[in-house]
């Protein structure tokens, strides 16, 4: 058996992943919304953006990439002590398919949480007439940071 | 010495490039302008934008790569032959100092040209109070196709 | 739900894959051997190499990568057509634990097959004492090569 | 200007980088040398390993990761305190050329030191004829790991 180390270390983790996120100004820029915050997995929703357009009208692929990111990074902040703060050192993003629909989910998960570096998956899908694409993946590395005074 | 395989299968591939940037409504809406178009290479700038900040009021990471995956696609049109539209196949970026400045200079360059795959290169620079500051880069991979009815 | 693609365009799949495994210097050279081959799906295996070191001793992680895109562009393979070949464009690899163990196991699988793009992902597992850790992580861009003489 | 942070932190470090290097066995077995240590930058050679191929007899394109690693980690441990292990954390590779040639140069740099996080690129080059090509490029993220009594 894989063990698994997706305990949280501060159980009110849940409060404070939201808290950050409604401080992204990207996020409500862009309409992302936080459907839903579990233990090493954090689920993001985003209608359609007609100002973020690449050049034949579809989502820019930057856009994905963006709420893919802070799928996965708060997907890492749920694992982090209370004083932590999430940054994003790398991650790298796959594009499947043109990102177009009526909206997007991004299902960003933790694959292994460590003391200073969590590696994190998402996916994003695209949703249009009730059919559920995959069109993007990114993996990327979170790392903590501490006793800064910008928890989050 | 390494042989360059740099040469524009388009001889008009400014005009092209320049109209195809301007039709990405994601780059109008983050005041991404282009500073300059050359064979295998592109340089884009944007203004620090408030609306795109992560937790801690540092441009987004996601905003930054956005920018980065444009000047590289870019930079890969260049060299593609007329008819050809760029899709990013996937990229990977590292962000290696908070995206915080006045504004944001992205220069991308082609590292190796295909017929299909173009491998691309980017960094992000901030700029704040005379000092510029590598602050990520991106490592890409671009694909040239055709024949579609949506050059660019 | 999200659309499958996983349909092999060679009924044959199994033989050619193995076939051409076989002519992989660089399995033979690591003692790798395939474990299964299924539809979009690939798993090897390989004894711990002192030859192939770093300077802890651990397995070096250039070589659990070497083995992990083996993985991965085999499971890639599994689906392309019969006239075949695949290349790697690119792999991002995340080391997550030391390299270490008595063997390794390395599971790839296909995310999206395209025509000419297929996207693939691969865990390296290592078995120890009864125990199974996941040690790294691989997320790839394969390329289907045809008429060239040089399927598989 | 760009400001440089190219300082090596151990004025010895060349002794300590050549000394963990030849503690690589997979170095040995692949027949790498070093060609040259300065402070940010590693430069490693290997003649074509016939034991290391891929299906059609060229260069496992893993192998050439493994090279291009050990030397982005090498160029990395260049600027470290003289206790610290270099780990790499993660790495993407582009794969732009086959893998064929006489023999193969890999040159890495250091794109960013920081405390805890290097950010490197390489170069892998082949040479044959009296021609140089460049076949792939990597760019990754090492990590210095320090009082654990396996400095290097």
């Amino acid at each position: 058996m894989i063990k698994s180390e997706l305990t949280p270390a501060d159980p009110d983790f849940e409060r404070r992943v939201r808290e950050s996120f409604s401080r992204q100004s990207a996020m409500k820029t862009l309409g992302v919304t936080m459907a839903s915050v579990e233990a090493g997995a954090v689920e993001l929703e985003m209608p359609f953006q007609k100002s973020m357009g690449q050049q034949h009208g579809f989502q820019h692929a930057g856009v994905i990439a963006t709420v893919m990111d802070s799928a996965a990074g708060y997907a890492a902040l749920t694992l982090m002590p209370e004083d932590s703060a999430v940054l994003t050192v790398e991650f790298k993003a796959n594009f499947m398919s043109p990102a177009k629909g009526d909206r997007f989910r991004f299902k960003a998960k933790v694959i292994k949480a460590g003391k200073t570096i969590t590696v994190c998956e998402a996916k994003a899908l695209s949703e249009a007439g009730g059919e559920t694409k995959l069109i993007a993946a990114l993996f990327g590395t979170m790392m903590a940071v501490r006793d800064r005074g910008i928890a989050g």
